[in-house]
């Protein structure tokens, strides 16, 4: 396909991103060529666009950005086979060797050689994407295309919550950023007994308790940590998700978590932290679980299961819904904390 | 505590009962007195009740019968020390020696040592009824009677759906008798992506609905396994729970399970079952597990949690209320097939 | 490359096969040529050379034998990026289709579009062979060139004895072909605290001796099963391996196994098997796991750290080497169970 | 049993100990009166020998120390059942009230309610000990005295060792004190590929050779994570036991695991450690497990089964064996760092 599309491009080594024209992206072997119908903004891509210290250690642009989305597939690489012209198709964002030790056995998304869609390559945040055969997931017909956007970060939440026992269970999620609060559904959807949140802005508290929070902590006005030991009968809970990277949250999690519980790690915090290992991670016989990604593809497949089960109420978390042209309106409401996901429509 | 009660006694070896009059028991040292407040009926009561094989070969009458109850503790045994009078409990009905490799190896629920209640030693449909004080299950405040009686075989559907990875995986459910249902129940709870059910009872086959099968199928008049299979792509379920003992289902459960699955076996076949195990177990690489009473206490929490969690409606699964006095009419409901679970008043 | 070559040809419906020269062949995209140094005989192998009934529903001649090898790459097809020229290799023998569920969740030994090396495509029982280049496992410098060639059934035998918790645990091995042996090897490195296993046949007996079971008792003459129980305090041991298919075994199997043990099956009985399911297999809590192929490629790195720790002994397992064009005499070994592994080289 | 005896008593809040004659104790309902065949001296008792922070916090004196033993049961109190007069045992020297959600969920190594022997109650260094029945630890009859003394901090090496998969991968020993090096027998008697060990003593690195390590790093002297580095092809390790409880060796074990690894940390850092969650824990999907104690009872099994199994060699742990009487001269051995286990005679 020949031609020209909007694009929102990272062009220097500074803060912003433009939308322009450029040329559409031609598939290469074992790619294809999909039409965005949808794209969703992710943290990831506000770190960009504020140039923080990560992306400025990281990103080469110029670069096309984003890596959320939902589109058609609209022409095939050479080889493509299980594919074909008119599938509707998200991503999986990881971009792998597939024959390292970690891809063959099942660690695939920790791949020493992983590049990332709209990170290290270009991304979505335009009409058109190239991605590799591989890396497409093929939706079902029954699927909402704005749910379809946002399955990637929601694969991130199921991987978190389903990264060890969780049914009949007690639940922290410590930051109710967007995968945060869909984290408190995914936990509600798999059987948590009660799901206690922490979060100090209150646009996302209101969300977290329509997610499904059984009470939602502002760590900045009460001591979360007290709260959560009382609610649960001075034991404190079975399962911690910390999904904020904020270094007093996630030594809080230490605090909330029972004896022999598990915290499962997402929020990545900016630099190292100090832990009390002896009394709050060894003595309470804690497991702590690193979070990156998805299971590839295991996490894909529970992520459509439960958008399947019908138990798992997705839409307070689409909060905001705008034309490509307006990304920066939706840049700005990620810098004031004030929304959801914000769903971009190229 | 002094006196007498009413209770159903099996007198004789022979089909039948009777609601007598018996001295009330005292609690030795490390037992507890209970005061009934309402208790169920299981299929096991009804197969001592009938007299058949099973029973023949395990009951030595004089037994008060019944084994799932509720009620308030009213008199505690010398040594006790975790309990007060007062307290509302129900009751794990394995009473094991806590001492032998698998009781010391959190496997007490198939220790060779175990006594049943209501089985080998007096059961609960009475007035009162004496349990060892580490089977004394004590309930939350804001469970409802009902429920809480009926919480020893929701442990055990709790025990077959959770023996494996469950959250986004497809389900099969054969066999819809009380604890059918609620393991129907218990995987829509824990975000099974769709539960499919047999079932040849009509009045069972609606309840099954009910408690949110996506569609029951009738063996006796359609082709499960086909049904089934063209349900989920031609690849079969992730996940069967055989809950009939029917040794058709058990031979078609391993063909509605998918390549890699998992069978959970709880329904006890009155004979010996011939398995394709070459085909159908080896080559696909399926997991099965016999599944028997309840993790002690895992599978307690796990119900106690489940229920808190309030996704789990079980209420249409309890269909009949009676007085003890007519428990031969609950009988006769077990004996039709056209009930969920019958609880009887003392 | 051009030419003749030798191969053992299974050339028509019919028992026998014959060593006949043949086209050397080339590899296609994807694909890479090797020369065979070594191959081993496989039960498979030894069921297509007398024609069994398995066989002759499977096999279409004219077909190549063989799939248990070790070799040097020494021509590459179009597009292959992770081999070169001269690397030594073995071969995962499933070739699978690396696109559906099974294969995108860990499940490709259980993928449906499996076709198998040897069997359903021309195999290694000749100078060369043509494998995918996603099938070749390429070796180590130390590992020896015999043990290479008989990592694939070993693979079979790690898959089966790690199937679950092994270490410090009590083991019975029920068969003592080939794999059988060989479990009994790994089970001793991976700390099982006794192994026993059964036999029937003296000369495989005695080897298993020599692989480290703590004693063999023969079915045929002693009653193994008061055998295991008595050497386990009369729990049974925690895990069964099944390497026979015989259905008495099969059968005793699930007498033998502790209360909450562990049943791998991996010999494959040629008729269904009756199964007393109630009492053996759901009163007792077992797990039983259906054990096919490798898993890809998990079971491979085990097996090259295994055979890295020093502390498993394959030696004794290799009793016969012969060359290829003395295979006839390798089958008539087979015939006779007075053989471990019989090593061809072309 | 009336009359005086020998005991190592902590008698003051002060650096020291002294042996003195003491009454011989009592067994209570449900203990049972051990004499004390040999006992040896765990860095727990040099700490509170040394009165470092942790024991001024803990211990109040007079204490009788000392809690790893061997002995004979010579006295039975009121209510003991499962235990004679005559037997051989050793304890779990965590005394959990078995009451609580963590004692009836298989955790009671993690109980809030525990009190340890030798810490909180009065312990073995003396020729007679008071344990809970519950406690005590029958000893099959071929373990020798010696090492049947030592199988509390084995259980802690196998709790290390076995938190994961461990058969067939690489594994890093940080820290070879006592502990540390049975980890490195227990890791190899399980089938670890190899065992990398770091450790700044000459003496203690010259045993973990003789432990079955592959090789030992000298952090003093050389780059660790540099040569574990190399050694795994730039991957690093699959598992790493961290016995040191050095800060720096926690955050070096973050840097020698392997992409998708496990860390399993034993050692106590006396102060909070500072780690870079992002980088290492977080982007390399590591999972971190807390060990404390050992599984009660499971570990024990595990323990008796491995010693069984034959091939783990801890005669070289074993380094000096003194009488009782000569404890401080084992107390000056752990000062120096120049011994493996130190066992007493009383």
């Amino acid at each position: 396909m020949k031609g020209k599309m909007k694009a929102v491009v990272k062009q220097t080594s500074a803060p912003g991103a433009e939308l322009v024209m450029v040329d559409i992206p031609s598939p290469g072997p074992g790619e294809v060529l999909v039409n965005v119908h949808s794209a969703s903004i992710c943290g990831t891509d506000h770190h960009i666009y504020i140039w923080n210290e990560w992306a400025q250690g990281r990103i080469k642009p110029p670069k096309i950005m984003g890596h959320e989305f939902y589109g058609e597939v609209v022409e095939l690489g050479d080889g493509t086979e299980s594919i074909k012209v008119g599938d509707l198709v998200s991503a999986e964002t990881h971009v792998v060797c597939g024959r390292c030790p970690l891809c063959l056995t099942g660690k695939g998304h920790v791949c020493k050689n992983t590049t990332i869609l709209g990170v290290d390559i270009n991304g979505a945040f335009a009409e058109y994407v190239v991605i590799p055969e591989a890396n497409a997931w093929i939706n079902g017909k029954n699927i909402p295309p704005e749910l379809a956007s946002i399955q990637e970060p929601l694969g991130n939440a199921v991987h978190t919550v389903l990264s060890g026992d969780i049914a009949g269970r007690t639940v922290a999620v410590t930051g109710c950023g967007p995968i945060g609060l869909m984290a408190i559904a995914v936990a509600k959807a798999v059987g948590a007994a009660a799901v206690y949140a922490t979060e100090i802005n209150g646009y996302r508290a209101e969300l977290a308790m329509k997610m499904g929070a059984e009470r939602v902590f502002n760590p900045a006005r009460e001591d979360a940590v007290k709260g959560i030991l009382e609610a649960t009968g001075g034991y404190g809970v079975d399962v911690v998700a910390e999904m904020s990277g904020n270094p007093k949250a996630i030594s809080q999690a230490f605090d909330m978590v029972k004896q022999g519980g598990r915290i499962s790690l997402l929020g990545l915090p900016a630099k190292p932290v100090e832990l009390d290992i002896s009394e709050k991670l060894i003595f309470k016989g804690v497991t702590v679980k690193g979070i990156t990604g998805r299971l590839m593809y295991d996490t894909w497949f529970q992520v459509k299961g439960l958008l399947e089960s019908g138990r798992m109420d997705l839409q307070p978390v689409i909060t905001h819904r705008l034309p490509l042209e307006d990304f920066k309106k939706g840049m700005e409401l990620m810098d004031s904390g004030d929304c959801g996901k914000v769903i971009l429509y190229p």
